[in-house]
């Protein structure tokens, strides 16, 4: 099979490569329906995240078909489509058991999703099978429930999002964009996106934004505090990961107030005095997707909502590279993959 | 009156100063049954915080019998005993009404406390009334509500103590002792305190610890480790301050666990990526003690606990500049001042 490997900034090729197997008697392997690229390829495609060793194997979100499982997997069966995590978990440690499944004492993360085939470990604790094979429709929201969505929930539940707050999403990628969307079913009363692209604002508002903001760093702290009567907003969800993303949504807290980080943090240090005086709620990490993902997969069965719409760009999985380009210029907010 | 003022590093002095009288119509004179030195008091002590102004009036513990009320204030009166927060707050804006009254948006710190009489802001926000006067014998533990374990309780509430959990507590300090018997308070089933000095080891023991760890640093994280079956703890209470006791803090906690932070971060930075993936909960800052004085002066005054053993040395306050140095020298933990 041909899959998607790193060769250095922007060098991406997709090209042969040894078809997965089943290494270990947890493993599965599985058909991919769909893959994407992820707001956080972008770091090592740019060059910023040094891997030790390159070309290294690119993609950690999927959707399949069981092929195959290792002796030691008994509730993913062959035949059966699934999703999983970019983290792979065995989901019965302490860890685990706790919600925090992207944090698993044997946790892996997946990264040669970017390929017809794929080799999930911990396929029991990783993989969420559906019923039914569902419909080709709704591939695209199922595939986003792997990370993205994941994500944006993940984001959402860590700021406390609660029916009659006010949430506020620093970043427009596809991440922020599914915060927004996270934060309207979770019953924020006001969810104001911060986003100067104007397809950006335009998919944030459909997802459920109230309002937009378009200024940044001190003006955009200005702007939402004279938007929360001066004290700043109740929830703030950071789905970037810079020193300025990550001070515009501390500082555009209030006091008791949450933020959650959810962006993989490049370069970002915080002063302890300031959080001390800032007095907020901070929680993130990797999105401990798999807690969420029977429900995520529900609610896009069921058709409650379409994250999928956030893919605006669908390729055939041999045109890799010019998914990445496109991202990389803002040209597209995610690029979908068909094998 | 004569009172305490800070001319410069380890130079205390108890001099004559002007007795406080109503400025604002929101005001209360209290004359002071006791005060103290706290432990933050040390920091410009020692000259590692600056103030702009030297000499500076100190001191922001208190309780005490009211003397005069501003024409405004309509909740306290003159003749009740009381104990008031750190921080004066209105204890009526959003902030407030959500339970963070340390950052009240007309929040005044306390600083002239060690004296016998004190001018005490937004009186009918800041101050708790008893219904009748406390004998004698509660005044210390009445004080101790004031600060010291009003945030030690705010250490092990932010850190989510609960009932069967492990609470790790960093610090020997009054707050860190009084975290102990806070967590106690709050269920946790196994508390460690972390330190090397025998004296407040036995008082951890007295307020509840199950467990002393001696080790610091990289050794104290792992022993932590060790005792939580490899994976941390669940509520890790860090209160002292520094880069090392905030780090030995967040590497000792779980992914998904809780570290709380009470102690005026001196020096502190926080790396993004270490944060992100220890994938813990961070919440802190100048204890809300307004939130929790009306409870915690009911359990003192039932006598469900003895707080007041934090002050090992009593002195008149004439002796403070003495008080400080016994602190300073780790003679004493917390010195109480009678006026």
């Amino acid at each position: 099979m041909r899959g998607t490997m790193l060769y250095g900034p922007r060098d991406i090729r997709f090209e042969e490569r040894p078809e997965p197997t089943i290494v270990k008697p947890t493993d599965a392997i599985i058909r991919l329906s769909a893959t994407c690229i992820c707001g956080s390829d972008l770091w090592p495609y740019r060059g910023i995240a040094n891997f030790a060793e390159l070309p290294t194997p690119m993609g950690h979100e999927y959707c399949g078909i069981v092929e195959e499982v290792g002796n030691e997997v008994s509730n993913i069966k062959p035949g059966q489509f699934v999703v999983g995590s970019f983290a792979a978990s065995d989901n019965t440690c302490v860890i685990c058991h706790d919600g925090y499944q992207s944090s698993c004492v044997q946790r892996e993360f997946m990264s040669t999703a970017q390929a017809p085939i794929l080799r999930v470990p911990l396929a029991d604790g990783t993989l969420v099978a559906t019923r039914d094979l569902p419909p080709k429709e709704l591939i695209p929201s199922l595939l986003a429930t792997s990370d993205v969505l994941g994500t944006g929930w993940f984001a959402a539940d860590a700021a406390n999002v609660k029916p009659g707050k006010t949430a506020v999403v620093v970043g427009d990628g596809a991440v922020g964009l599914l915060a927004v969307l996270s934060a309207k079913q979770m019953g924020a009363e006001r969810i104001i996106a911060m986003s100067r692209h104007e397809a950006r604002q335009k998919l944030a508002r459909e997802f459920g934004a109230t309002d937009i903001v378009t200024e940044r760093g001190d003006e955009g702290i200005a702007r939402i505090k004279e938007m929360t009567k001066g004290i700043g907003a109740d929830s703030v969800l950071e789905c970037v990961g810079t020193q300025e993303s990550m001070m515009q949504a501390i500082r555009s807290t209030r006091a008791g107030g949450f933020v959650s980080y959810v962006g993989v943090p490049h370069g970002v240090q915080l002063d302890g005095t300031e959080l001390f005086f800032a007095e907020v709620h901070l929680h993130g990490g990797p999105a401990p997707v798999r807690r969420y993902l029977p429900d995520l997969i529900n609610l896009v069965l069921n058709e409650k909502f379409n994250p999928g719409k956030v893919f605006d760009l669908t390729l055939p999985l041999d045109q890799v590279a010019e998914g990445y380009r496109a991202m990389d210029e803002r040209r597209a907010i995610k690029t979908l993959l068909r094998p």
